[in-house]
């Protein structure tokens, strides 16, 4: 395995070069083409490393964006959609060139129905941006991949994150999407009712197909009344194994828990270390709870008694709304404290995600392979879920690491799936996981390849991820 | 509109001639062509004509039902799923001829997984039978759709009922598929982790295709653990606008009502009479909160509030599990009982549902047109969902009273999308809805019909169903 085995990508210049020329009359300072902004949007927050695309263009709304992909669908050229650059496995990568489309300027909240809990907006408005909004009229938008990721990014990718253990994922949030397809027309996959039984789930299609199948350019999400309650603490633990029992048995005593988080020892440290604070060097578990007051008090007695058992601590309560959000902020900024802890380094993230019932078990095989390839790799993850991400912090100079980081992520995936596990719970295929989709998805494979073909059959959309024609 | 414009289906002859020849060998008595149980299996609690198959098969497994649609494929002969044959659209009729695969000899439950909260199983088991399995481990399978049907049949057809307003549809509940496919080869959409970013969601994907893109042979249903408290009873209106207004706000604020169903007065009436019951004949909710004592008495204090509000009576609980379970047969029993009240008569079922901000004045314009046409038209809903269903009990030999009842149903169906609906909140398309299809998807339906013709370019898979390929 290569840490980064990339599709060289077969360029089309004179097509390119004649798309660009349509685009730049119709775009003017709204296409460009320098080298900063290009290597911009093919960075991510990746291993992998950046394919350029020729150009970047902004569109205003939907209409033009279906103008730009009818041009390059003219002259077969890739066309890579683009929001704010989160993405973990190549997502944003152009292999072939072409164009990358930025939609961070169609950032409108079109409309928030309070009545029926829904929300339609634009895709390049971000997830914090929306809660903002909606703070002052006692809703918000629970998804939460620890980015300020656009909701059309997220929506594409099937982000998750902490709170996914209690409101699901992009995949259980999105009630209807608008998208331009790549032969350049709109489609609509569905209305504002709750549920439907009229025709292909063409909703579920979509999100997740990382722009593939076609970009999304406005979405209706589900949302929800901000709790009576929120209450946030952090639970500690001697091992890894006992944080995570207890993990499994308050899922299945079916305590609603919000956000349940495990940080090994060595990210305790690391968080203690970036966010200037001071937890005992453990296993620990990030909690949150929400519901009404009884609600909460009955969920977290039934929690400190599950914790108990297996010598968790009382959990220790952050008080104020400040506190809990400098809280989540220290989880969120795992991976900026991650590539601090060790300088110089890459963080590879990895994302497995297996039933819960196989999560002790899956973990400790990992912990125990990290310890025999002497690999610097600390753990964090939304156990509630089964997902966890054991992240190798690697000097990428030292081929003979790189080549230990290799082979406990080889293994990892292998055993996640051999666990009746997915190789990527939240994080998508992009480019660096499409062999892991072949040996988890075996035939399953060819029906996507199928889809593709018929929807993308001259292979323009995000080629190269997920499945790729040249397969 | 005619109630039941039915395909009249190009029927391969020879084809099905030859492949009845083959299957015949390798299935013997598990091949039937007698008359009475062909009718049988095109015959659905529908108003739609019988269309029949030329013979029914019945496989054991998933390799046998490979078998049977591997030489259907050879000889492009049609395959029509079947369950329990209780869909509502014509979804197992068979207008080009060609083979009904009865899956209900397929009825082991696999593996429960307690701990995992799931189960596998095979499609002919039907949610009576699972749930009567699980009692003992205090599990459940929420989904309850009215009808004993197949978990098969439910996940195909994408069913619902009255616990989704709480757990969702099949869509929420089905963590993977085994599907034939209409090439014969058997995929598998996805693993046991509760979520995955890994490539296009086939899983969803054949969720709600109708038997259309392939067949179920196996699946793997989200569990809960049973409510340590489950509180019934009935809370009574003087009009459909106050019950509506009621499940609109009790909605709004967050109860996890676990069901809440509207039935208008006539509905009321007819429940009594079939069940020898005695509520007052008035709008009538029937309500179900789920959840620990402490929460469940939380929940109802609020519902009682809001009910209160709106004129409705105290909640009349039933205090007896046997008593609960006779609530709910007598919603379930719904249509048998309006049959009895007009005998002779059809019932037509209709399945709008609407965001749930526009229940209320759905409801009042749908009404005002069934008054307005002199029909009997008894009105039960999933009004949680936003989901109702009003059901014209006609005499098919009057000729003006059809004319009557489609006119209402039409302008139901066009009311509702132009709410933001679905002219199909649980029964899909079938035969019954394509046109409505069509109005309500636009665009999308080309797509639908892409990915039909991709996975199944013979249309050999239910053919005549949802998008057909003659459209």
């Amino acid at each position: 395995m290569a840490l980064a085995d990339l599709e060289a990508g077969h360029r089309n210049d004179s097509g390119i070069e004649v798309a660009l020329g349509v685009l730049k009359q119709l775009f003017g300072d709204r296409l460009q083409t320098n080298q900063s902004l290009r290597e911009q949007h093919s960075h991510t927050t990746t291993y992998i490393p950046s394919q350029l695309p020729d150009a970047v263009v902004f569109p205003h709304k939907t209409e033009e964006v279906a103008e730009i992909v009818r041009i390059c669908a003219q002259h077969k050229v890739p066309v890579v959609p683009f929001g704010t650059g989160t993405s973990l496995e190549g997502g944003v990568n152009a292999p072939a060139g072409g164009i990358s489309v930025d939609l961070m300027h169609m950032n409108d909240i079109i409309s928030v129905n309070s009545d029926d809990l829904d929300v339609t907006l634009q895709p390049g408005v971000t997830r914090e941006e929306l809660n903002i909004h909606l703070r002052d009229q006692g809703l918000f938008f629970p998804i939460d991949p620890g980015a300020n990721a656009s909701l059309g990014g997220m929506a594409a990718t099937r982000a998750s994150g902490t709170n996914a253990v209690r409101y699901g994922t992009m995949r259980d949030n999105v009630i209807n999407v608008t998208a331009v397809m790549p032969d350049g027309k709109i489609i609509k996959t569905g209305n504002r009712a709750r549920k439907s039984s009229a025709g292909y789930d063409l909703t579920r299609l979509l999100v997740g197909s990382e722009g593939t199948l076609g970009i999304i350019t406005e979405l209706t999400l589900k949302l929800y009344g901000i709790p009576e309650n929120i209450s946030a603490g952090i639970c500690q633990f001697e091992t890894v194994e006992a944080a995570c029992q207890t993990t499994i048995l308050a899922m299945q005593a079916g305590i609603p828990m919000a956000r349940i988080e495990l940080l090994d020892s060595l990210m305790t440290k690391i968080t203690n270390e970036y966010n200037d604070l001071s937890y005992d060097e453990k296993p620990t578990l990030m909690l949150e709870f929400h519901g009404t007051d009884n609600g909460v008090a009955e969920q977290t007695q039934m929690f400190n008694e599950i914790a108990g058992d297996f010598g968790g601590s009382d959990i220790q309560w952050v008080s104020t709304v400040e506190d809990r959000n400098r809280l989540w902020k220290a989880r969120h900024d795992a991976y900026p404290a991650m590539l601090a802890h060790r300088p110089g380094c890459q963080g590879i993230a990895t994302d497995a995600c297996v039933p819960i019932s196989r999560l002790a078990e899956c973990l400790r095989e990992t912990i125990a392979d990290v310890e025999r390839l002497d690999l610097v790799a600390p753990i964090i993850g939304h156990v509630g879920d089964g997902n966890f991400h054991v992240s190798p912090l690697v000097d990428m100079s030292d081929s003979e690491e790189v080549a230990r980081a290799e082979t406990m992520i080889e293994r990892l995936n292998l055993r996640t799936i051999a666990m009746e596990g997915t190789c990527t719970g939240e994080h998508g295929i992009g480019q660096g996981k499409r062999r892991f989709l072949k040996l988890e998805h075996g035939t399953g494979v060819d029906v996507m390849a199928a889809i593709k073909m018929a929807i993308d059959p001259d292979n323009i959309m995000n080629p190269g991820k997920v499945v790729s024609l040249s397969d």
